[in-house]
């Protein structure tokens, strides 16, 4: 690691010659895949994107430029050499190196990732703000062939060719996002990634007359010529960008090279980089769906550890089983078809199974139109990235009150992905769309019978909503909107999800203290069940893992009040919705709303009294 | 109109021939150009595919095939031949017709429109669902170049040309949008206009062999080919649809050929068709945005009535003025610069002024990347078309607590436009946005000075809430958060908006029955004024033109509750958020959110304790 840990400013990279790059890349790549068999994290993808970030470093001075991650869990080479090497150990974890660019963590991180597509369009948006306000920086965005199948990239593009403004787009094409791409984009690039010629030309035309700037805009209305009868005009040209490509990712002097034109041609340029994921692991190349997001591994062998038992894979199995008797039901996925546990309905039911890429808008329209058209179509999409199809939600389906069912997964806190990832504004918004129903299995058994509650018996828009992971100690089955632990006592502590093992907890522990507690586990917050109000306590506790805003908490106290009741309450939930990195028990203990809180909670509520 | 008065049902139209079809389309007209006079309504937009509507609901059969309509305001001739003549006479009126597909109005009508760029999407899940079902009918998209610029086409489109779906996307090509189009997708229609000769070899082709149904598989590939020859690639194809076109709008006897031809394709095809906006009525024709959405006008000579001042032309004049001393500031739009009165901060700063096309996600992620920079982006846009953005709004702004300042025009209550424009859902899902400062301007006056407070005394997400239309009786100017109106009473009246005018009108009525009333004006709604919950009187009547979901009295509920006050309260709202079609005043009235539904409540609330 001789070179990579002397690497801590942009200076020190530009000294480096092309002998010395090339063994940074693989000093790079073997700290990589030695430190994430520790700490676990998205390994095949920064494996794939050594050379490439090495190169955007090297080209772009990121204390000064503004590179845009997209998506932006291919950001590791590019947190190693901006001085973040030792918060690696703790690779998201609490107190660790986040997974995803932060500018708090550095002002090397241009702006926040996460959601995918946007990246085009905050580049352009600083990319604007750089012309207008006459400062002298360089742009670019990085952006992966999956994130190009979200319709706000199209409009970014769209937008940004139109612009004209100098800014680079650097497609970076392995030939499948987390999966396997989909869509009329996947059929363009890898229509394009064999049409290795055209760059070539390029760069022989580039050694020659390419460096002497003044020639640069006489030549090029020839040029243009020039590229129309070697290259089809493709989509980016049509949305105004100059495409350059496709070039070797792997290949750090080539990439260095174009990335150099690229930034130089002070136009809108898409980059178009052909990348392997997994590269120089054998077994993530090997298997780099599997190898995407990983816990700790065996850096030798790479024997990943078996995770367990799902809601994902619950859900998922119970939808197998249903549609075998339901030809009307149909899955439906947002490019996460693993990660809902709908793989093996894939499998069975090919013909029934859609996965729309990056799609979150179009995925809840179309489910919309199967609906208007007899089918039950059942749509897992992450709560966090279920925020882009509000507006779907309400116009498309609720205002028909279409039957389309969500499933509703990573809802609460997700752990290691941090504030973009955590699911936890989905009970606000869908409390927002008329006639929703909504599901809070806290078992994979009431995930089970839920599922069934929301195809069956319910009408409308309807959601279950669960979280990453497994269940708890709570393990019991049914859809019962409402059931109540322990008879009416001194305070009610009202819960849903997996949160019932908090709660039990708590009324254990109150107990111990004398306290009676009346556990109230809601399996369903949307509607309220009725009798609700009525079976409260005149001190209540409502302890869940959401913002505050739009919580079942300030529901029901508005329903309390509204029907002439006052108890005394204690809201824990999560704030503003805006929570770090760490375990989700780690989480629940720092935020106040674990078996602790409840306690501590219900002990002040007894005592203000006092 | 003897011949448009007796179409009724599909079969009529069938009856038809080419002679009696140019009479058909020709009596349309004049009815529009007469009707719309009395009661306004989508003129331009419908003069333009009077040919196409008529052809299309000729080779499709309207009442059981499905046709998806993208926004809808187009819809005018499907209805006229769809038995619905008579109900034009209250077009857009309470009672009388909508002016977008309604399937509740009609089963010819197959799914709702009003925010764009769905459509694609829809009929993709209907056609889907058509092909699991063993269903027999065609699926049809009409959707215009403006709605184009969205992402959700793209990812409908994308997704349908994978698809091998039989469908057929009717692009509807007047050249502009609203306004004018913009972005690469303009670019590329343009250059696509001008190509004519291709689809005149179709048609050529067509006459020969193209009606021998065998013959057509074994010559499709020789036929690609040629078509490879004779026009480039473009992004239809590149997103596997069969592109056809661009053929001439308004020949009616072409335009069936062509939409027979692209039916029986039986794979996805775009189909390209140029019309002309306010076709047949000169006035249209020249001023295509102005005959836009009319009121009522004179038919005779196209005069239309002055419509008067507007808090979008406030907003927009005060941001023209600011933006003189403050080179920082810029104005952004999605296709609404008239709407949002934004066209004279066009005309002024060119530079600062960005219109993105019908893309809202885009234009607040751009707004992030510009205010990330040290710009202070304004984004106007109409609260129903922002609940797009919902996920760049936590995601991109507020994450990163980023200066964006929101214009959320068209909140409340809309009129015409009915169910799918009112913006009834912004305070709930505004108020779930991390850091967000919500403004809710009553008059001009306070328009321009919340504005000035949002841009300046504001950190983080900051918006601006104010309604279609004009001020009313209340003038007063300021920032106040909260403005007390009368002591302390028998009742508070809570409120914000133009909705005060309802209040003070309510103060008054019930002062002469001898109850004193306390108005509580909120100016800010995000965070709530502090000192609101101890200023409540004992009971409070909370009147707001929102949902019920997430609305100021329900949380003034929870937070007095969690104070330990319980005052006795009624929620005047609107509900679930759906409401029809009517005037702002017949919606109030109607729903239970006006003065007299004021003074109801606040006499309920006195003597239920009687």
């Amino acid at each position: 690691m001789s070179i990579l840990e002397n690497i801590r400013t942009h200076e020190d990279l530009l000294r480096l010659d092309d002998t010395q790059l090339e063994a940074l890349c693989a000093e790079i790549r073997a700290f990589l895949i030695e430190s994430l068999s520790h700490t676990g994290g998205h390994l095949a993808s920064n494996l794939g994107t050594v050379e490439l970030s090495v190169a955007m470093d090297r080209v772009y001075d990121p204390w000064r430029d503004r590179i845009v991650f997209d998506v932006g869990h291919q950001c590791y080479t590019h947190k190693l050499l901006t001085g973040r090497m030792e918060g690696f150990a703790r690779l998201r974890h609490m107190g660790g190196v986040s997974g995803f660019p932060k500018p708090g963590e550095s002002e090397a991180d241009a702006f926040i990732a996460g959601h995918a597509s946007n990246s085009v369009s905050v580049a352009l948006g600083m990319a604007r703000a750089r012309t207008r306000l006459g400062a002298d920086y360089d742009v670019a965005a990085l952006i992966g062939d999956g994130a190009l199948t979200g319709g706000l990239a199209y409009e970014g593009l769209s937008n940004a060719g139109q612009s004209g403004e100098p800014m680079v787009v650097i497609l970076n094409d392995n030939a499948m996002s987390i999966r396997r791409n989909v869509g009329g984009m996947a059929r363009l690039l890898s229509r394009l990634r064999v049409r290795p010629a055209y760059f070539e030309f390029k760069r022989r035309y580039r050694g020659t007359v390419g460096k002497i700037k003044p020639l640069y805009n006489a030549i090029h209305a020839v040029k243009e010529q020039v590229k129309g009868a070697i290259l089809p005009a493709n989509v980016f040209d049509d949305l105004g960008f100059y495409y350059l490509g496709p070039v070797d990712g792997h290949d750090i002097k080539g990439l260095i090279s174009a990335l150099t034109w690229a930034r130089d041609m002070r136009v809108p340029v898409l980059l178009h980089v052909i990348t392997q994921k997994g590269r120089g692991y054998p077994m993530a190349e090997l298997h780099p769906d599997r190898y995407h997001g990983v816990g700790p591994y065996d850096a030798a062998t790479g024997e990943l550890r078996r995770s367990g038992e799902s809601f994902s894979a619950a859900v998922g199995q119970e939808l197998e089983l249903l549609a075998a008797a339901d030809r009307r039901i149909a899955a439906l996925t947002a490019a996460m078809a693993d990660g809902t546990g709908l793989s093996g309905f894939e499998r069975k039911y090919p013909e029934r199974f859609f996965d729309t890429g990056i799609a979150e808008e179009h995925t809840v329209a179309m489910a919309a139109g199967m609906a208007k058209q007899g089918m039950l179509p059942v749509a897992a999409l992450y709560s966090s990235f279920l925020q882009r199809s509000y507006d779907q939600l309400i116009h498309d389906v609720s205002l028909q009150r279409l039957h389309v069912v969500l499933g509703v997964d990573r809802a609460g806190l997700v752990g290691e992905d941090g504030e973009t990832h955590h699911g936890l504004f989905d009970v606000a918004f869908l409390g927002t769309v008329p006639g929703m129903t909504l599901w809070c299995p806290a078992s994979f058994a009431e995930a089970r019978d839920m599922l069934r509650a929301a195809l069956y018996d319910t009408d409308g828009p309807a959601a279950l909503r669960y979280p990453r992971g497994g269940e708890g100690e709570y393990r019991s089955g049914g859809a019962a909107g409402l059931r109540a632990f322990g008879g009416a006592g001194d305070v009610s502590v009202v819960c849903y999800g997996t949160m019932i093992n908090e709660a039990l907890e708590a009324q254990r522990r109150l107990a111990e203290e004398g306290i009676a507690a009346q556990v109230l586990k809601l399996g369903r917050v949307l509607p309220l069940p009725e009798g609700l109000t009525d079976a409260l306590a005149p001190r209540v506790v409502v302890a869940e893992e959401v913002c505050d805003a739009g919580c079942v908490g300030r529901r029901l106290l508005s329903e309390a009040a509204l029907a002439g009741e006052s108890p005394r309450a204690r809201l824990l939930n999560l704030g503003d919705g805006i929570v770090g990195q760490g375990t989700t028990a780690e989480l629940r203990a720092l935020r106040g709303i674990d078996a602790a809180a409840i306690v501590r909670a219900a002990k002040e509520l007894m005592s203000d009294e006092g």
